[in-house]
C-alpha cells in the first residue's frame, strides 16, 4: 500500500442506468466532485429486455437472476460491455478519466459458482478475494475505476455477481488495506423510510442493533434485507460510513452535506 | 516513461476468435511465452450473428461495417463484453495477468467520428492518440493488456474501430515511447503467399519497396491492401519488425524462430 487515502465506494443500479438522462446528470454529478471513487453498477432491466428480443427465458429467484450459459453471455455483454463502456464515455466526455473494469480484469474479483443446495444459481458467482491494491493504484492516478457485476472463478468462467454485495466486499477490502472508506447505496428513494407511505420520513442515523426491530416491523423488507445485510457487513469490516441515499443527491452526498440515512456501527 | 522494454503487439482477428478451441489455444500458447504482450482483437462473426438475431440490418462497404447507433450497441456489447471479458478469463485462467480495455478506458485511444464523404460509415472512429504510457505501466505490472476494436471521441461517444489500424497505432505509439515493438498480424495462412493456390509459397521477407509490385501482380489485394497499409506505417514510424503469420505459430513467432512473413523497410 502507498499512502492512506479517502474514498467513496458508490453503487448505481437500475434505477438510474436504465434511464439515459438520470444516468447522465448523475455521472456529470459524480464528475463534478473531487472525492476519489470506486463506481459499481448494476445491469437494470437491459439485460432482461435483451434475453426477451433473444428469447433466452430469464428466471429470477429471490430477486436474483438464474444465469445459464445463454444469460451469462447476456449479462456479459450487457454489464461488461454496453452499459460499462458507456459510462466510461461520459465520464471521459465530463474530464473524469475513468476505466471500466470487470471482476476478471486485472484479477479484481476472484469468486467461485455458488454452492447449489435447492437452487441452481448457474454461473453466480460468491466473492472470495478483491484485489484492492490494482485499485489504489488506480486511484493514486486519478483514474476513477467502474467495474461491472462480473466476476470470475481464474478456471476461465465468468460469474453474474450482485452489485450490492460487490460494492459491501470492495469497500471492505480496501477499509482493510488502510484507507478510509465509505460506502454509498444510490436508492430510488431519500433514505430509509420510517414510514413506507411518507417519502420525508427518511431516517437520518440507524445503529446497527436497531436493524432487527425495523426488520420485524417491516420497515426494511423484501430485496431490502439483502442491502442492509451488505451494509452491516461492510460497518463491521471496516468500512467508516455507510449510507444509503437518492441517487439526484449524490453530489450533496459524497461533499459531505448530511442526507440519507447513513448506518453506524 | 519507465525503461525501455521490448514489447510485441499481436493482432487476432475472427479467424480464431469464431472458434471456441482454436481461441483457447491460441490463448494457452500466449500465456506459454515469457513476453511483455499487448493483444488487440477484432470481432468476427458474432456481432453479425447478435445483429441478424436483433433483426438489426448490417451493412459492409469495403470491407468495413456500417455502424449505426444500434450497430453500435452490438458491437460494444460483443467486442467490449463477450469476447473482451471470455479472452481476459480465459489468459486469467492460464495464470496470465489480463486486463480488458476499450479505448475508452483510461482514455487509451481518442479518435474522431470519420469525416463522411461519399458514405456515412455511421460511428466509426479514426484513432487521434493513443495513450500508451498507461500501456507502458500495466506492462511494468506484468499485466497483459486486451484492447477491444472500441474508441471514443472524449464527447461521450463510443465508436467502432479497425483493430488492424489500431493494432498498428498502438504498436507506433509504444515505438514512439521509446520501446523496442514488434508487430504481429495473426492469419489464416502461414504468410503473403507468392502463389495464392500454393499454402508453401510464403514470402519470408518482404522489403517496402516491393510491396507495389506484390499489389499490381495481384498477390496483394482486397482485404490485404488495408492490412498491408497498416504493416507500411508502422515500419515507416519505428516498429521494429512487423509480421504476418498463422495464428497456429503464434508462440514460435513469439520465441523468435523465424516463420510468417516478415517486413522490414
Amino acid at each position: 500500500m502507498t499512502n492512506n487515502k479517502f474514498i467513496w465506494v458508490v453503487k448505481v443500479g437500475g434505477n438510474v442506468i436504465d434511464h439515459e438522462q438520470f444516468l447522465y446528470s448523475f455521472l456529470e454529478k459524480i464528475a463534478n466532485t473531487n472525492q476519489k471513487i470506486v463506481l459499481i453498477h448494476g445491469g437494470g432491466k437491459l439485460a432482461t429486455e435483451l434475453s426477451k428480443k433473444l428469447q433466452i427465458e430469464t428466471q429470477m429467484v429471490n430477486g436474483r437472476r438464474i444465469t445459464d450459459k445463454e444469460t451469462l453471455k447476456v449479462v456479459t455483454m450487457v454489464y461488461a460491455g454496453l452499459i460499462n463502456k458507456n459510462i466510461v464515455a461520459q465520464l471521459q466526455s465530463f474530464g473524469k478519466n475513468a476505466i471500466g473494469l470487470s471482476g476478471a480484469d486485472a484479477n479484481l474479483i476472484e469468486a467461485h459458482k455458488r454452492i447449489t443446495q435447492d437452487i441452481d444459481y448457474g454461473f453466480v458467482g460468491d466473492i472470495d478475494r478483491v484485489n484492492s491494491s490494482f485499485l489504489s493504484d488506480l486511484i493514486d492516478k486519478n483514474i476513477l475505476p467502474v467495474i461491472a457485476p462480473i466476476t470470475h472463478d481464474k478456471k476461465g468462467n465468468l460469474l453474474n455477481t450482485n452489485a450490492d454485495t460487490m460494492a459491501g466486499e470492495i469497500a471492505v477490502a480496501l477499509a482493510q488495506e488502510g484507507h478510509t472508506v465509505n460506502l454509498l447505496y444510490c436508492f430510488e428513494k431519500k433514505g430509509l423510510l420510517l414510514n413506507v407511505e411518507d417519502e420525508n420520513s427518511v431516517i437520518d442515523i440507524l445503529r446497527l442493533d436497531e436493524i432487527e426491530k425495523l426488520k420485524k416491523d417491516g420497515n426494511i423488507h423484501s430485496g431490502m434485507i439483502p442491502k442492509i445485510d451488505n451494509c452491516t457487513h461492510a460497518i463491521k469490516n471496516g468500512v467508516a460510513k455507510v449510507i444509503i441515499g437518492h441517487a439526484d443527491e449524490v453530489e450533496k452526498i459524497l461533499t459531505d452535506e448530511k442526507t440519507g440515512t447513513q448506518l453506524i456501527a
